[in-house]
């Protein structure tokens, strides 16, 4: 039974919650038994942890079936892939010293996996690699993943606490067993090539290391949080409850589509009848999963959390999708393209603002009948600028005469019926023309235009408001997995090599963004050229341990007029408006 | 509204259909006016017939919108999506020996087909070429299409009557202005290179040519069959309907997802009042479409095809969709691909009808009790097989002893626990081996197997029943736009080298198919090459006329055990049996 429904049609997986379970020969009655407990999959373990391949005679091979938990036919299809991640033997070491254990792990990690893959599984969780060489262990997976259909393979991984402040007391320490358990998972995806089927489980413990050091992981793809039953706090009530940074953290990883599963005795001492009318006793329907107490707990987290901004949920789809940006000066935006940003009304109102300002400063009141302002909309479209610098002279009584410029026949038709539709034939021209070719028939007092990209000037400008003092583009190094991946996913230099528009949310923002390029305009030197190189160096936190660069996001921030601005720069952002998304774009690290 | 629904859901894109207009300046009212009057969508003129770039000054060209039927906003984004087709103007010849038509004509096609692709219609419709020679339009096209979304381009077509004819008598004639339609669409989709958004619409006449010669067209795009009015016959009661031929026609454009629209002025007078209680009185509220009796026929038409049965329905989305044929030998199967293939109940039926006469030729009567028969199944999955011919034993009360050798351990494991849970320890051995590895600890006295693909050979064989005849493979060249495209999309060689099974449906059969080669087992000889090769000659009937071959279909027939059969050659196919769709594989015409 899912956690919560945040929203009507809550789609997120996070919503699922697992139980890690002991091997049991009967997956049957393990499965009704969780379900009708409450969880939604189990972390079951397929094989009898009594089985090592070394300890088969070699002439019974011939008939001899492998020791599973009954055969696939005891649960159907639909419920093998729904409620149950394969749970891959804890035994197993692939870089042990011990030669024997060596090769049973190797013939054992390959059976397992093929017999989830038989079922059909949608993920199995790997054991946490034993030592700090893990590379026999890291290859042979390298090799599985080469023919694995689409079951997904978690790497359990320890959220560890101290092992980075001990590194750094004392740098000798990590090559002896203490090390970043993130450089172990590193390690590993490096040598499996960032395989997209490749993810992580992270075990919780009861305490957590810096929020630097956590935050690397939202740029990793972590499919499940284990939390375990002995992390828990006891509340006043004597029921189970989380730390507060531990509550902080759920909510990340439900906000992240990441999963818990609960695993572990159960440790609190329930008070007897507390819960309402049901009691302890079977016999009156009141039984209890003895683990129920922790899935209310995460329930409980789960439906407190503020529900999802309607302009959010409308924009789940875009989240971490590599969008290429319009590039308006090449091809015609279509009708849809400009009914869409259209309707972003925050961004007309700043527009109109600004305009309204630079009027009232330009023409004082006692001229405001006799003198006409000629503003100039550069990339009129169907208009929106226009009636937003219409709506600012009616608004502050100045005279106005506009020219729209746009270079897209088909919109210069809608801008054509719009202006009739309106009345403005007396105050609107429309030129019909790209503004690159177009001789003014005079000078403009305000120039308005939003052709502004994600990073201020990947779309065209450098085009924009007159008086406007500047618009001022921002770095900042990420880890974003997902993105890296999808881009990979091409198997070309091109889109290695394109800066993408994107709703970032699966990243890991490692570093404070910087200021990378300021544009003034109107720019009166012509001599100046627009090509430019800045050298950024950023800091990372020192408590956040080593982390991969996927590469950079990038945002903006105009000036339209005096304090009227328009951004995404995440820390002055206009808020409500949808008409950006953040820049990504990938850098090699080695690329410098 | 649609025509109606076949089954739930039906979700045929046939099921829509459209009316031609002409050009009007009022769309939204053309809108309303055949919405409300019972059609799905309009194909309409987008711009002023009377519209020649070349009667455009220069000097205004600054500020003049093009002359379109109003502006992009007078409908909604989805209206313009899902109710409009744009239909380009039909004086453009852009193999015109006039210099200023040429001219003009590209211009305007470009034009036109931006503010189509601008309003986001699904498709426009191209006007038939004017003469023989198109190559300029064609060449024009093709520059379209590649910065084209996604946006369908249907080249208007006449399925003609006479040409085929009129050319096989006087040869001459056909250079002359005589042409198969079927060779101006080719020349057109050899220019595009068989661009997948180039389609055709077909204008359907009141004489139609013969059943091959509208035969090859089911193998092409078809998106559209455009019915004149004047095609419509007349019956008893004054309504319109269609000749045999065109109702045949009409249907098999439904089963082929091919939209009808309609076209021409009414010409048939439906008595008044004819149609229940409504009559022509507006002003009561029974005012109908012009056109409404034609739709009513074909809504008719349409509603009395036999229904989709259950299977075909689940699977339509099978229907030309390549599947890369399975390779048992190389990879382990699924438990979901076992628990597919088990389903097939006639298949295993025709086993066991097999099994079942073998076991009573081999042993009379009178020996039923004494004498063991010992079967091999090669290949026992999960077990299908060896129940089949356990109900054969126990059908004639024939002794057996099963081999069940099976190579994918995960099956193994199902395998015994089926022994276990039936009881059959006694009388089933499970071999867990690749059967070419195998020593059989005795002779067998018949040999059962299902490692058949579609092509009989192309999945492993060649083992089979003991005592079976023979298996034969089948090929047949057939027209396939569909699937040729799928392979393309992929730009490599390795698909179109690829044999790939498919549910065929959008093809065109050009020949009757033949038989390729028949494997006979037991081979005794050990001799005998597996290498085969066979040159076939096709006929393809002479009043088909050209066609395209994109490739051959293929298909099998297995004796199991004399006149126990299983196949999937059209003409003597086991119906209702699931397991096998037909073989694809694409060959190059020039590649022999």
């Amino acid at each position: 039974m899912p956690l919560g429904e945040r929203y009507g049609g809550d789609k997120s997986e996070s919503r699922y919650c697992g139980v890690e379970t002991d091997f049991d020969d009967d997956i049957p009655n393990l499965l009704s038994f969780n379900i009708h407990g409450g969880f939604d999959f189990l972390l079951a373990t397929l094989m009898n942890p009594d089985y090592r391949p070394s300890l088969l005679g070699d002439d019974t091979s011939r008939s001899h079936a492998l020791p599973f938990a009954g055969s696939d036919l005891v649960l159907s299809p639909s419920q093998w892939n729904s409620h149950v991640v394969g749970k891959i033997s804890s035994w197993i070491d692939l870089d042990s010293e011990d030669e024997t254990i060596r090769k049973d792990s190797e013939i054992a990690l390959k059976q397992e996996i093929a017999w989830a893959s038989h079922l059909s599984l949608q993920a199995c969780l790997l054991p946490t690699p034993k030592g700090t060489s893990c590379a026999n262990y890291a290859k042979c997976l390298n090799q599985i993943l080469q023919n694995l259909g689409s079951m997904q393979l978690w790497l359990r991984i320890q959220l560890d606490d101290s092992e980075y402040d001990a590194a750094e007391r004392n740098p000798d320490h990590r090559g002896e067993g203490q090390i970043d358990s993130w450089e172990l998972w590193n390690s590993f995806r490096l040598i499996c090539e960032h395989h997209d089927h490749l993810s992580v489980a992270l075990d919780i413990l009861s305490s957590l290391p810096s929020s630097s050091s956590v935050g690397r992981w939202f740029g990793e793809p972590v499919r499940a949080a284990i939390i375990n039953t002995n992390s828990f706090l006891t509340n006043a009530r004597g029921y189970p409850c989380l730390s507060k940074r531990h509550q902080t953290l759920t909510t990340a990883f439900f906000n992240h589509s990441v999963q818990i599963v609960i695993t572990g005795r159960p440790v609190h001492n329930i008070p007897l009848g507390a819960s309402g009318s049901s009691s302890e006793n079977p016999i009156e329907g009141g039984w209890r999963h003895p683990l129920k107490s922790y899935l209310d707990y995460l329930a409980y987290l789960y439906q407190k959390m503020d529900p999802l901004p309607e302009q959010e949920r409308f924009e789940l789809g875009y989240r971490d999708y590599l969008q290429s940006p319009l590039q308006p000066l090449m091809d015609n935006l279509e009708a849809q393209t400009y009914e869409t940003f259209e309707k972003d009304t925050i961004k007309y109102s700043q527009y109109q603002r600004a305009v309204a300002k630079a009027l009232v400063d330009r023409v004082p009141d006692e001229n405001a009948t006799s003198v006409t302002t000629v503003l100039m909309v550069v990339g009129a479209g169907r208009g929106p600028l226009v009636r937003a610098s219409l709506q600012a002279a009616e608004e502050t009584e100045r005279k106005l005469k506009i020219y729209a410029v746009e270079k897209n026949p088909n919109a210069v038709v809608t801008l054509h019926n719009l202006v009739k539709l309106e009345g403005w034939e007396e105050i609107v021209t429309i030129i019909s023309s790209d503004m690159r070719d177009w001789d003014a028939p005079e000078k403009a007092d305000i120039l308005v235009s939003e052709l502004l990209g994600s990073f201020g000037d990947n779309e065209l400008s450098p085009e924009c408001l007159d008086g406007a003092q500047r618009y001022t583009s921002f770095i900042q190094p990420v880890t974003a997995c997902k993105l890296y991946n999808d881009i990979k996913s091409h198997k070309d230099l091109v889109h290695f090599e394109t800066a993408y528009v994107v709703k970032l949310h699966r990243v890991a923002r490692l570093a404070h963004n910087q200021p990378v390029f300021t544009f003034t305009h109107p720019e009166y030197s012509t001599k100046k050229s627009n090509q430019r190189y800045k050298k950024l160096l950023f800091n990372i936190p020192g408590d956040t341990g080593s982390a991969l660069v996927h590469g950079f996001a990038g945002y903006f921030d105009a000036t339209l007029y005096k304090d009227v601005h328009l951004g995404i720069e995440p820390s002055t952002a206009t808020p409500n408006m949808f008409s950006w998304y953040s820049l990504y774009k990938y850098l090699d690290p080695y690329d410098t």
